[in-house]
Parts: C-alpha cells; structure tokens; sequence
C-alpha cells in the first residue's frame, strides 16, 4: 500500500451543463480552477452512457454503450495529470486540457431501479450535482507494469 | 458548467435511527446544525425503500417499491435550501423542516448481491452511518426550464 | 437519530497494492497513520471478492462469493475501533491491527456492467485508489441489542 498525505486546497460544488459530457464537464472544472490533484464525489442522471470494463487477462479496456436516459445513482473519482506532465506556469509547453484527467467510476440505474456500473468514459448529462476538494500536491499518474494501467503514487 | 467555491464549516458523523426514515434523518441532521448547505456520503442498510426514476421524456418522477432488507452499498448527495427560502433567524416567516431538502441518490442491494438504484425518496433505516459537511455559503435550489427541475446555481 | 461534530485531522490519498486485500489495505493504512476514526471514498477493480448481506430477520450475515474481475464501481466506508478499544500510547495493552475496523460497503461490475453489492469482506485488489480523511475525535462501536451489530456513537 501507497500512501501519501495531502491538503485541502479549495473545494467547489458544481452543476454539470445539461447537454454536455459528464466527465469533459469535471475536467473542464479541473481546468477552470487549475486543479492538478482533486477528488470528487456526484449524482444526478445522464442521457446515455458509455462505460468502460478493463479486462485483466488481456488488459483492455471493453466498451459497454448504453442509449437511454438513466440515474447517476454513485459517481467517485479523482482528477490527476496523466503521465507526469505538471501544469507549469513556467513551462514553454502548450498545454491542452488532456492533461487533466478525471478517473470516473459510476453506478447508473433505469427506470426499473436495474443498475449498470463501471469506469464512466463519456455520458450526455441531464442533471449533474458535484463536490470537489482540490488538493495542494499534485497526483502523477505513471504506467504501471502490473496492470498495464496509468496509476499514480 | 457551474461552479462555486465553498467552504467546509463543520463537518459531522451521525448514525441514523433503526425504524426511522433515511432520508427525513439527514434532514433532520441538517435543521438541527441549521446546514443550509451540506455534502455527505453514506452506507448501511434499510428495511424497505421507495426509489424514484426521472422520466426525462415527461419530466416526471416514477416511483420503484422494493419491500424487503436491502444494504445501502452507496449514498450520496446534499442538502440545500428549495425555492431560495433562506433559514435567517431575522425572518419573520415560520420555517419547517422541509425547506432543507436532501437530495439523496442511493445503491441498494439484496441477498444475492443484486443492486436496485436511483433518486431516494424514503427507506426505513436498519442501520445507517452518514458523514456530512457543511459549507459556509448556503444552496438553494430554482427552477430549471430545461429539465423541469429544481436545481442550485 | 444520533451525532457528533467532528474535525478532519489529516487527509491521505492510497493506492491499493495489486494482489492485497482491499480491505486489510484500508485497516493497514488506518493502522500506518494511526486513525482512530476516518471516513473514506474509493474506486477501483479486484480479481475476485466476497460480499456480504445481513439477514435481518436472524440477525446473521451471510456471503456472496464471486470468482471473476470485477471494476469496484463505488467504496464508501468509515475506519472505527471495535468495542471501543481505545488506541493509547499510555495503554499497557498490547494493540493488533484487528482494532481498527474498516466497515467497507461496495459496488462491483463485470464485462456486462451488471452490478453487486453489498458489503465487502474482502476482495483481491487490481488497483485501488482511495481518499480518507482522518478525524480527531476517535470513533468505537458497540454492541446494539436491537441489530445485533456494533453501531458507533
């Protein structure tokens, strides 16, 4: 286990736009308050779905679309930059909002109460109620051989 | 997307009553810390429940019964003032308990692990942990157009 | 309905080690920082879990087994000591890990995105990532005659 303590920086609550991509609408928040570490917690219902399942045997990640309006029922999630790329306002990089990554899991639900769960890759949003505490240090995600994945710490 | 700066207050940890209403209990919670803003997570488990489904097509709540134990296996969700109608103790107009509103999504479980989700309305508590915080600036919710829903900023 | 104010002492970010036990990391990392008391959200996938359901009517919990990956979709959760066996440097007593409990509920997914839930026992990580918050006040649980669980506050 890796652990690492953090502080609270600032914390937001957001509405997510009607219309817009759930987790474009996190980062876009990450962005807008210059978050490089952050960790989030929402609920509210999209239009559509489309989560991801990682398959561990051949470490791909497996789409699963769903086309219909559904309740976000649970949504956690962190916000990092993907391989180490530090937001520096010193840098001569250009810098895109890619660099901000919102890790988002969530547990939809249709009309019948059924639930769908998994890595939320994009989702229409229909209503969308977010808190985000940004930390202080900034969370680096780095490839993991293990688990052919981006993980941080 | 919409955003504010908030700032946590006071932060509490309450274990909801056996035989009382989930969500009425974090209601509860919030008029007795008078929390006209908050944020909480929580688990534990309830002896029946009444999810709603948002229809987005008709812009209607359809409620789902489920009469039997289930875990709460997730909750999340706020609490915020409806209609704007603020709790200041210099107001002349008498308050109750429902202007605090806790928006409440919920991931409910049975013996086989199936899941049932959505909007909470009312479950009857077996046992319930919550945390909340409570923010500085106050919620309140308004009328949407779009969704013809309640929704804050 | 009971509760306590409380205040966050520290705040740690975890990654869950590949091949651990989701939950003994979680006890490992309340034992390492020495919380009494936390509250904790987290996302992430295991190889294989065992959930557990709580018949209420003979007051027993009862397993469901799965042998198969899984995305955990939802962790929400709080660190306590059971019977109130307080952590104290002055304590004569000799402490194992076993003291702090980490009362873990989950939401899993498969290939499909069909859902389990329940409260986790334990469970292989594939990756974990967790936010906890450690609080001041020490939270202990005891014996509730009318659940027959040990309830904090």
């Amino acid at each position: 286990m890796h652990y690492r303590e953090v502080e609270t920086a600032r914390e937001y609550v957001a509405r997510l736009e009607t219309g817009a991509d759930w987790r474009a609408e996190i980062e876009a928040l990450a962005e807008a308050v210059e978050a490089d570490a952050a960790w989030f917690t929402a609920l509210g219902a999209v239009q559509d779905a489309e989560l991801w399942f990682y398959e561990q045997d051949d470490c791909e990640y497996y789409p699963i679309e769903l086309e219909e309006p559904l309740e976000v029922a649970s949504c956690v999630g962190n916000v990092s930059l993907l391989d180490g790329e530090e937001q520096s306002s010193s840098s001569s990089r250009t810098q895109s909002d890619d660099d901000r990554f919102a890790h988002t899991h969530a547990v939809l639900s249709d009309a019948e109460g059924t639930t769908y769960a998994g890595h939320l890759n994009e989702a229409t949003v229909w209503a969308g109620e977010l808190h985000m505490r940004v930390f202080e240090e900034s969370l680096e995600r780095e490839y993991d051989e293990t688990t052919d994945l981006d993980l941080w710490l």
